[in-house]
């Protein structure tokens, strides 16, 4: 936050009253976060063509402008002496005591004051004393015209014409040149990598989610595995493991469970509502409902010795999975779950090697994903290739630096990741997936449809529908996985359970038919779901809004127009 | 609602508008609601002085004062004749079929049409056929001028005047006489039965509710129980089991849990704010944290065999519990838990014969009770009796017609008790503990202090703190149980762990030191809790508004003026 400070130092001249200067920080920073770019999520801004009138908004009428205008002048200051500079002096630069430098295009960036910044944290200096290009080629979000505007800042020099020769020769090809075809129909946040959602309506529609339209959401290329040379490494118990995909189907019972899987970021663009958020703009269809089977991770921990007496097994705490995803550095997409929730009985968690009765397509595993029902999709690692018990967390940025909860009052400039524990569980949440925002309906009755879920394996058990923005409420029917429980009752003892308690891993659709109220022109949908802990959705955005957008899970609110008569 | 179904036939002559008609329907249910009475949490109304005002303003202006009124009128007809029964002819009327006739201090009443409106359910035909006296001592709340008045409408004739005296011999005492002291400063909700909470700022002021402080929520009198003749018996099970206090102090290890016990109508008064419930008028103090001490739940059912593969092992899935208070008719305070939470080894549900490290008193239970952690109150039966393993719940009336959450759409005339859960698990609750609603603040500084819990062991992880209604929020700082946890550490391996995942029972106090904004005269407290599943508390009460009252957990709001310069 090195520019920040600087800022801060600029509105402390230019701002002597304190309430506008502490408005001019937050808005210099909140400016700084949409022009930076980097790993992860953080898409939005570039595929987004409102962050233009966005940016010029904030730059209006604060201080900010100012100072950022001088900051900018400043940093010019260096732009008159070009010098030359080999790869090795520039290699010379790889450490934030050394300074920062990376090539780009022939040109040579010393970018130490830039890293602070960065929205993707820290990995920006896996790049450092090194070419840019094999990184941007991973994340499609930094070639826009904005990202180099600012890179041409921190220009220190160009690269001699030797070397630029010699990474000219080397330069990667596109690694999403391999990711698979997805459907027409699926909404795209992101090409690469590649996250899209599919229509609400559809999404709706059927309790199984088809595979194609199930959303994906990739934080990497998709990796392409040989499923005959294929190997699962399970490590941190007494008895290690490397196993097969046919040993993994031979040696373990096949289960099968059928389980919603839903993106931390779902509905986040409700939040880029109320305030902007950093993050992909999801709409309520980054949820799924499949049926899974495979392996239970239990079984196969406890072939590797897990829940024994070991020292190993009684310290550890939680189950790291590792991804076969990798950015350029090699390192790969990561995240854990408690050990408690992988050696529970009543915890269902799977390696699955089939979704929806076939095997994991590229986009969603193959040839092994986790999935973890009841927790935040993050945690259900997909092309899995290492599973190690310990004592600690995965270290991995998305367990420890991202997909965790903040008050509303915490913004990037306060914010401590190590303060919130890791989302794993997720709260209660209920969205309409008909009709869709803007939809203009018959007067008459109105069928309103969509779903509702809640992590733990915590079961809907009511959803309320209010046909006056929230002022009176109607009890929705709600529509289970009646045709699945008719298939487990002709395999099982002649009943047909309900979810057993603390298993209801599956979501509910459900369904309201009722009179729109007479006379008006426009009508505000509103539905709110309770679990079997009796928790409720939150009323309004605002207060659950956080920075990185995720968790929102608010009444939602769907406005629609009524025909005149 | 037989008298419900005549109200609405008359407004359906009286309000030929169908809206108007609507509103006088259940303005007339709420008005009958009010006036009946009975057993449970009913006292409200008797005990409140503002059940009058509130009467007189639901009669002003609606249909319902004619609606009742001709109904009144119509009961009266009756009066003139009134023949002189037997006690042996008002037995035979005991049934809805052949009427349902009682006597009281010498009068005969045909009670038929009322049983339909009695908000305590069906016991009151444990009544049918005989005197109401030993009823009526159980439950003070008949005791009051208008629920003589109600029952006068229904007058048919005189008993006898020698099974006058016959009744009279047989009178029974006070069942409250042996109800034990306590501590004056307790805010007393209800006597006979005793419901009492404590002030919250002496709540908010330890971690560790004293036990004289702690609510109380007695059903029914307080049994006197002798330790030495006791016995809990276990049943359901391959082997059942007699035990003696002895027994289970020296079978089975003790466990201490420190968890957190909360009413499931805690708060109720802030939804009897938006709109009348029935149940006892609680304060935000229905709710205490206290260490207990005891058998677990779990190694008595194995030592009994639960758990095992014995057929009735197999298919049970509730522990009930019958506790060893009960009404005139002998039926027993019930409850019951899944079997799943009993016999978890995370589930850390006791026998507990110790609170705070001493016996447990008279109003908490002694000489056992259950504690079932993260558990709405109602399931933690005290005085224990019996525990049976069953494939059903509780067939009591506080499991299957009481305790239940419903929709604010859910009036008393369409509410069906099967279609929802009874409640196990309560969701994410905090409350404001100091300062009072309506105190005045100087200038400055203001000190805002509360308590934050979750059910179902989830750890609360964040209380946000609005000094302004809920525009702004700060972080609280948590207070957790670090005393406890300290000691815990000499006994332990020297480390000094967060509650296990899952097993976070006891609540965490909270703190805010913070600026009162300048300049204003008042000033709206807010607080809200967030769990580790990241559910929240809602916005608001209307919303989450049910029949009951129970479940009262939106945001909670203290108004407090801020004293002049």
């Amino acid at each position: 936050m090195l520019l920040l400070r600087r800022c801060r130092g600029l509105t402390r001249v230019l701002c002597p009253v304190p309430a506008l200067r502490y408005v001019a920080i937050n808005k210099c920073a909140s400016f700084l976060l949409k022009l930076g770019s980097g790993g992860g999520e953080d898409q939005q801004y570039s595929q987004d063509p409102r962050w233009r009138p966005a940016l010029a908004g904030l730059l209006a009428g604060t201080g900010a402008a100012l100072a950022y205008g001088l900051h900018y002048h400043q940093v010019r200051r260096f732009a008159p002496a070009l010098p030359v500079f080999s790869q090795e002096e520039v290699a010379t630069h790889s450490s934030l005591e050394a300074g920062v430098w990376v090539t780009f295009r022939g040109s040579v960036y010393d970018i130490t004051e830039f890293v602070a910044m960065h929205p993707g944290g820290n990995k920006i200096l896996l790049a450092a004393g090194g070419a840019l290009e094999p990184f941007w080629a991973l994340y499609a979000v930094h070639s826009q015209d904005h990202v180099l505007d600012i890179l041409s800042e921190y220009k220190v020099g160009e690269l001699n014409p030797e070397d630029q020769m010699r990474q000219r020769a080397v330069e990667p090809s596109d690694p999403y040149s391999s990711d698979p075809q997805r459907h027409p129909v699926l909404r795209v946040n992101s090409r690469k990598p590649f996250n899209a959602e599919p229509p609400p309506e559809l999404l709706g529609d059927s309790y199984i989610t088809p595979s194609a339209l199930f959303f994906t959401r990739n934080h990497l290329p998709v990796p392409r595995v040989d499923p005959a040379s294929y190997r699962l490494r399970v490590e941190g118990l007494p008895r290690p493991l490397s196993l097969s995909l046919q040993e993994l189907k031979s040696r373990f019972p096949k289960h099968t469970v059928t389980a919603t899987l839903q993106c931390a970021g779902n509905r986040r663009s409700e939040m880029s509502a109320v305030r902007r958020v950093k993050g992909l703009d999801w709409g309520v269809a980054a949820i799924g409902n499949a049926t899974w089977s495979g392996a239970l991770l239990r079984d196969v921990l406890l072939a590797a010795g897990g829940g024994g007496p070991d020292a190993a097994a009684r310290h550890a705490r939680h189950v790291q999975f590792e991804g076969l995803d990798s950015d350029a550095a090699g390192t790969a997409y990561g995240a854990s779950i408690p050990l408690r929730k992988a050696l529970s009985e009543d915890g269902d968690v799977l390696l699955a090697y089939e979704m929806n009765g076939e095997d994991l397509p590229a986009d969603h595993g193959y040839p092994l994903r986790v999935v973890a029902p009841g927790t935040v999709g993050a945690r259900s690692v997909k092309w899995l290739g290492r599973v190690v018990v310990s004592g600690q967390e995965s270290a991995s940025h998305w367990q420890q630096s991202d997909y965790k909860g903040f008050s509303p009052a915490t913004d990037w400039d306060t914010v401590d990741f190590r303060s919130a524990p890791a989302i794993q569980e997720l709260p209660v949440q209920s969205a309409i997936t008909q009709p869709a925002d803007g939809a203009v309906l018959e007067r008459g009755e109105a069928t309103v449809r969509g779903y509702a879920w809640s992590g733990g394996g915590r079961e809907v058990v009511r959803v309320d529908v209010s046909l006056d923005g929230g002022e009176t409420w109607r009890v929705a029917r709600l529509r289970g996985g009646e045709e699945e429980e008719e298939e487990e009752e002709e395999e099982g003892e002649g009943e047909a359970p309900p979810p057993p308690p603390g298993r209801a891993w599956a979501w509910k659709l459900w369904e309201v038919v009722a009179p729109l109220p007479p006379g008006v022109q426009e009508v505000e949908i509103v539905c709110k779901a309770v679990d079997d802990s009796y928790n409720t959705q939150p009323d309004s955005v605002a207060p659950i809004w956080n920075l990185r957008g995720v968790l929102s899970n608010a009444w939602h609110r769907v406005r629609v127009k009524v025909k005149g008569d």
